[in-house]
């Protein structure tokens, strides 16, 4: 399989940056990272004097040297916690609308589309490519009810070498249309073990892709197939996806679906389904009885945003769920969310945590580190691959982008090819400050997973 | 002067979209509008059937003629009302600092360093050309208190072809540190009058740029510097930028330094600032009172929501204030803004009104028509040029921008040269709407001003 098949012996030189805790980021800008033919790190240099010196050391006079260039710096890739690809082309529209009517208006025309496969094809082909482009090394993908259609999903992900969770969505109850919903709890049961057992299939250790078990939310599940959702996570020990507490009217609705319940996630407490491997989309309006039961059970939660922003759900209080010791990612949140960047969304989570901090003050406010520990370690744990990536340390897998920055000295008229102006006088944290505010995918010049070349552009192949 | 000097007549063809009102965009699939020799549109046809047909209608056979492919379309050019070019190093530089912090950490040092007329050359050559590259035809800039810098700033927008209005700033009380602040009174009218003059003398017509006076924000006046700013502004007739009321912080310290006055628009009122030249950038904590006396005096305000959102300012109240008829345009700020984008500065404000909607209901929620209305025809009142851009009509400047976007059709591996994903499907509404959220300076691929090409990419040149 060319995804987890052997990559060349390779020795990244330059600077590299990666968060050593939630405030904190280590900046090296003498750095050399050894990756091994497996795409795992086998050693990690912090203040070199030459590249010979490192070569000896470690007998790897054959590896391949791949050098960063002046202002740039390698970069794990970023985790997205929760999207969802066959929303991919309404990005961008939402108009005026909240979560509700926008399901009805946008989504759910959308995906029951993908039935048809050569448009699932050329859209999740797309949405791959541009997660890719934008530093994504990992991501939690929603597909839709179509079997086919999510294992196709799965396959592009190994074809292209994007790290993936593939999630066939559950969605039984009447909220959904007629058109576009599975006709019972045996068709959902059925249809997502069909999906599991195929994406297991195609990559049977789990290297690159890996099935989730994927109840749309509560409103659009009912109980019994929650709860048949849940006695098969525990059979599959597969990881769990849904949203929770995004919008005021669906926490009502949820209210009114499920009278038994005491919150809305005790109804997937009761279900069997808020384990360790869940991970929450959302989590804006959570009690604080909530987030406790959220806590003891070991879920995770995936903040989106700008998705929150677009369709005007809230802003969640990340500051106070990380000092309660949350487990905390960043999601785009694809088509609610405006963009498939997960850059974009470190600074829309900066947004967020200024809007509150205009009420609350300023202990609310996230940093640039804070941001970037989101969008890698943070990630990371939601996905529950700590061990694997977010980071650059021995043993970890090389998922990392190459970020380059132009200098506005390399040309008299003041034009440079990129979104952001350097003048080479700029400190290393002020370099990291201009990418996460002023950067995009064009910064994003070469981006790996597993140690595979798995997106670049002009620039680095220049 | 090669920024006035004649432009060969064209007919620009193809797809153009303006706004016709503060909610109505029109949007005109086969357009053709001719623009002479001066830059200024003689004809604006809404349904052509060919070329031919319209070179013959109105006898322009000589005509060259600029066709916008298949999925763009011209649009007007933006008008960034409120921008400080020396802070365009600085851009995305800002930690968690609000203003008053902000401007001695990050602000003052950056701005004092223009005195030196090389790195002025580089900073505005660069900060020129990136506002350009952005769609922005029209920029309202504050410099510093430095001459010579100023008069540069106007020299390169000159030669650049970007219209502007340029100001030297004026601050003389001891908020501002010694090693940048106006010495006395004398010095600051002295200064001002320089600049002013210089920039009147290079261009006398006024057609490409203009001077501004340009009292940086009242705590770094006092009161007879304000007075005689007023008194100057009338002689000359010349436009004037302040800031006004941008967060809690400054509003207490104007109300300290300015004891006898009602409040903070009372303060420019007094000094006879407060006129239909003034445009007061920010404007997100005003009373209804100053609302009303800045209504009556036909003062204009800038909106700067990047700004407002990054520096913790708050949110300006910009449906109430459009409902009693502000005259509202919108600005980047750099740097405090983290963006020279009017782009993102219209997805800033939807941003924002979204955040003042979680409290106050969707009436307070802007649309994307509306946003685009401020970036253009909002932006032309606020810096008095409605009869000459905003929008297509005959009679007014060729200030436009050619909007283009890749059809993911184009590349089987999905990859696409820009930052929007089009499949082809999408009705004009949707075209715009993925523009507006999802494009940057990729999408702008060709700038005229008064019918001169002032900025292309590649892309057009291809």
């Amino acid at each position: 399989m060319a995804a987890s098949a052997p990559v060349p012996k390779r020795i990244y030189t330059g600077a590299f940056v990666h968060s050593t805790s939630l405030t904190e980021l280590e900046i090296c800008e003498k750095g050399a990272i050894g990756v091994d033919s497996n795409g795992v790190i086998q050693f990690v240099e912090r203040d070199i004097s030459g590249i010979d010196d490192v070569r000896s050391k470690y007998e790897w006079k054959d590896a391949e040297v791949i050098t960063v260039k002046g202002n740039g710096f390698f970069f794990p890739g970023f985790i997205d916690t929760h999207t969802h690809a066959p929303q991919h082309p309404n990005t961008g529209l939402f108009g005026k609308t909240t979560l509700l009517d926008w399901l009805q208006t946008y989504t759910f025309p959308m995906e029951s589309s993908m039935s048809a496969l050569p448009r699932a094809r050329q859209v999740y082909t797309s949405f791959v490519s541009r997660t890719l482009s934008h530093g994504t090394t990992t991501c939690a993908y929603y597909a839709t009810i179509h079997v086919p259609a999510t294992n196709l999903l799965a396959d592009i992900c190994l074809a292209k070498g994007q790290r993936a969770l593939v999630g066939r969505v559950c969605m039984n109850s009447d909220l959904s249309p007629d058109y576009y919903r599975d006709a019972s709890v045996e068709d959902a049961i059925r249809d997502s073990k069909a999906s599991l057992e195929y994406i297991r299939s195609i990559d049977p250790a789990g290297k690159i892709v890996n099935p989730i078990i994927t109840p749309r939310f509560a409103p659009s599940c009912t109980s019994d197939c929650l709860a048949e959702l849940g006695k098969f996570a525990k059979e599959t020990q597969a990881h769990i996806q849904t949203h929770i507490s995004e919008n005021k009217g669906e926490i009502e609705l949820v209210a009114e679906m499920f009278p038994e319940s005491k919150s809305y996630a005790d109804v997937y407490d009761r279900a069997g389904l808020l384990t360790e491997k869940m991970i929450l989309a959302h989590a804006v309006h959570l009690t604080d009885e909530e987030r406790k039961l959220i806590k003891e059970r070991g879920a995770k939660i995936s903040h989106c945003p700008a998705s929150n922003t677009a369709i005007t759900s809230g802003c969640a209080p990340i500051r106070e769920m990380l000092m309660e010791g949350q487990t905390i990612g960043l999601g785009t949140d694809v088509s609610g969310g405006f963009s498939p960047s997960i850059l974009e969304n470190c600074r829309q989570a900066i947004w967020v945590s200024r809007h509150r901090a205009m009420e609350k003050g300023d202990d609310v406010k996230l940093s640039t580190s804070e941001a970037l520990y989101l969008a890698t370690r943070g990630g990371a744990k939601v996905v529950g691959m700590e061990d694997k990536v977010g980071g650059f340390e021995v043993g970890k897998e090389w998922d990392a982008q190459m970020i380059e920055m132009e200098s506005v000295q390399e040309n008299e008229e003041g034009e440079v090819d990129g979104p952001v102006d350097f003048f080479g006088w700029e400190s290393w944290e002020e370099r990291i400050e201009k990418w996460v505010y002023g950067g995009d995918d064009r910064n994003t010049v070469a981006v790996w997973v597993r140690g595979r070349l798995v997106h670049s552009t002009g620039r680095y192949k220049s």
